[in-house]
């Protein structure tokens, strides 16, 4: 059996996991693949470092240059993490001739653009099945199952920490806080939290997904992002009592007029979409194109052996592409360079948390400011709980321009009787 | 830009589908693709025949060997159904050295193992993605995407029509007889719906997804199949009271000694079981892998516009197959020529209803039996309601052998106590 050489950079979590699976599940690959996947070379930070998995000494190097220098080698995986190396070595693994495996999804969302373009003038694919939703093969259904369609939209919970937190606070009442402490203490989330909560690791994803949909890379500063740490405890009380789950949420769709909106941010989901009973740790995409309708997705979006699973997956369909000679590039990005829709002219619905004097009058002020601004109100409820001297007041809104709104809600503040910083939250509708 | 040449092979439902929207997608599939896809020829029954979509005469041809035939036409893509001139089709064309698209699930399910022997033996794929789940790219997923993962189990809802007609008698409380009525009515059952609630359209399905999953063809003889023709009303509302739905369910998986088991028949689904919230004419499949661990896809499992995405998928990837110069097979079946475990040793929780005389020992005389072949009992309710001079015993059994559990039922029914043919059915543990 023909053998392809594979030069694996780094050996952390998934890089393990990716060499220890290959040599587990080799005989299973080898009979589906047609060839054998050989890890000839790997590269790594400190050679001397004790690992959970054993390579033979001889093929670990600390020189990256190594994998790229390698006639015998030819995919390269990088699993290294990181923008500036990582995008190194991709480049300059392209410029080589070698096939390219990734899963590295920040360094895609801010350089895809230059790495694809590279990619295309050398007639090379790139693959990266990893970066989202770990082992959903969710990159090969929307690039090659959904080939046939114009999607419409991906609605996603793409950061499994971030769900992990939101599950936690809805099912035991806990505040943020307690709830991030618990899914640390888990090995749910990392020391340190902050792209998973702050909502970039999922936007990474939804940019580099909206790429597939659209064929053009929206740039970091297109993207609306609003993570999980403002939302309090009462949040997720009030919006169960109004029949929604809170979920953060990446919503990626065309617009009237082909303009892509994109953003990713807390949102409440009504109780009867499917993507609310998505709890814990797992990841769900719902894909709707204009044949197949809507679709579903679900499973483990993290954690090493789901991920191995999706690079071994790129591995097999690189050296299938090697294997036949290299000529046909196969499943390219699309050529529409779109454009976003910015995010105040998107229309969503709202939840609106205010603090409010407990006086009567008060909504009176608060919806003829909404109506001077042409939003309607859907619901309103006054939940029990004095805050010092105010109380909640909390509205659902109708459908209206994220700028209509966010200017709304600057009047609504400056109200005498507000007595607090307004919580605005996305509704799904 | 390149032209890859496709004779089309029926214009039913999912052959007008498929002509008409690789015209109305054609730029963004070509695109995608970096070819152009182009139908040279399509064979039909009735050269005459009045249309939903309108072809150019020139192309139309009553004799399916034109396409096989004509050196300008790469792929055939097969959608005339049936057996005999569909196999004949295909084998022709594999011999001429097209790439075969076909949505055939009868047929690959009874001849898959001499179509796919022809295959590998000319070096040629075959593509199936409309064969199993309509627009869920499930083929793609299993075979490309968890390519690292051994497959330890799959259990599906594969029949839209059969789910159709159970979330009806579940949620108006209907009889089968009725619902099926209103299915018809409806338009999502045929008026021929044989195939479709006697369980083997599931199972064919189940045949091509265990050759996938377990490269070996399970002979139609080797799949215990049962439909949901049987399943009373009662049953359903019993089942609910107890905290099922009742769905029916494909199983195909992996038992110790590496032994494979498939069955479809209509099983008890815990109602907090994701796979019991798929309701309507959805398909819904819950794969788990070694490393991939539990996914869902879900999605149309029928329908024009669904079918023909997964039929426009196919056909991408047979012209990049195909432009690549056809040197890499890619993406074989693998070579574990394997075994079924017999029906009789498979293991299941069970749903057995008795009618049976209103007098006190009944249940201690039905215990008994069971006892005797070491089953036990998990639950036994006794609902109100008489038939006659009978009332119901419904008993949830712990996991036992097929086999045990029909031997004990035999004795059962032999009681003087029990009044009718017990009901027995699967509970999915």
């Amino acid at each position: 059996m023909d053998q392809i050489g594979i030069g694996l950079a780094g050996l952390g979590t998934v890089g393990a996991g990716v060499y220890k699976h290959l040599i587990q599940n080799r005989a299973i690959i080898s009979e589906r693949v047609g060839l054998e996947l050989a890890v000839r070379r790997i590269a790594v930070r400190s050679v001397g470092l004790v690992r959970s998995v054993h390579a033979p000494a001889e093929i670990i190097t600390s020189h990256w240059e190594e994998l790229v220098d390698d006639p015998a080698i030819e995919i390269v995986v990088e699993l290294i993490g990181g923008i500036d190396a990582a995008y190194q070595l991709i480049m300059r693994a392209l410029d080589a001739g070698k096939v390219v495996v990734t899963g590295n999804k920040a360094l895609l969302a801010e350089r895809g653009f230059e790495i694809f373009e590279k990619a295309a003038e050398k007639g090379i694919p790139i693959f990266f099945e990893a970066a989202v939703a770990g082992g959903i093969p969710i990159i090969k259904s929307i690039r090659e199952g959904f080939i046939g369609n114009h999607i419409e939209s991906i609605h996603a919970i793409l950061n499994g920490t971030s769900n992990y937190i939101l599950s936690k606070m809805t099912e035991e009442s806990l505040d943020f806080p307690e709830a991030l402490r618990q899914a640390q203490a888990e090995g749910y989330a990392e020391a340190d939290p902050t792209l998973d909560v702050n909502g970039w690791d999922a936007a990474h994803k939804a940019i580099i997904l909206a790429s597939l949909a659209y064929g053009f890379w929206i740039g970091t500063n297109q993207i609306h992002v609003a993570g999980i740490e403002t939302v309090n405890g009462l949040d997720v009380r009030f919006a169960d009592r109004l029949g929604y789950k809170i979920k953060l949420l990446a919503t990626i769709r065309t617009n009237r007029d082909d303009l892509v909106e994109a953003h990713v941010h807390p949102t409440l989901v009504p109780k009867q979409h499917v993507l609310a009973s998505v709890n814990g740790v797992f990841n769900a995409l719902m894909v709707r194109g204009d044949l197949v309708g809507d679709t579903l997705f679900y499973g483990r979006g993290a954690g090493q052996d789901p991920t191995t699973s999706s690079v071994i997956s790129d591995l097999a369909q690189a050296a299938i592409w090697y294997d036949s000679g290299g000529k046909a590039f196969g499943f390219t990005p699309h050529g529409w360079y779109g454009e976003c829709l910015p995010i105040e002219q998107v229309s969503s619905g709202y939840y609106l948390r205010l603090s409010v004097i407990d006086a009567p009058g008060v909504l009176a002020q608060v919806a003829s400011i909404l109506g001077s601004h042409q939003i309607g109100i859907s619901s309103v409820i006054q939940p029990e709980g004095h805050e010092g001297d105010a109380v909640p007041l909390v509205l659902i809104i109708h459908d209206a321009p994220f700028d209509r709104m966010r200017t709304a809600v600057q009047g609504i503040q400056s109200l005498d009787c507000v007595k607090a910083q307004p919580m605005l939250l996305w509704v799904l509708s």
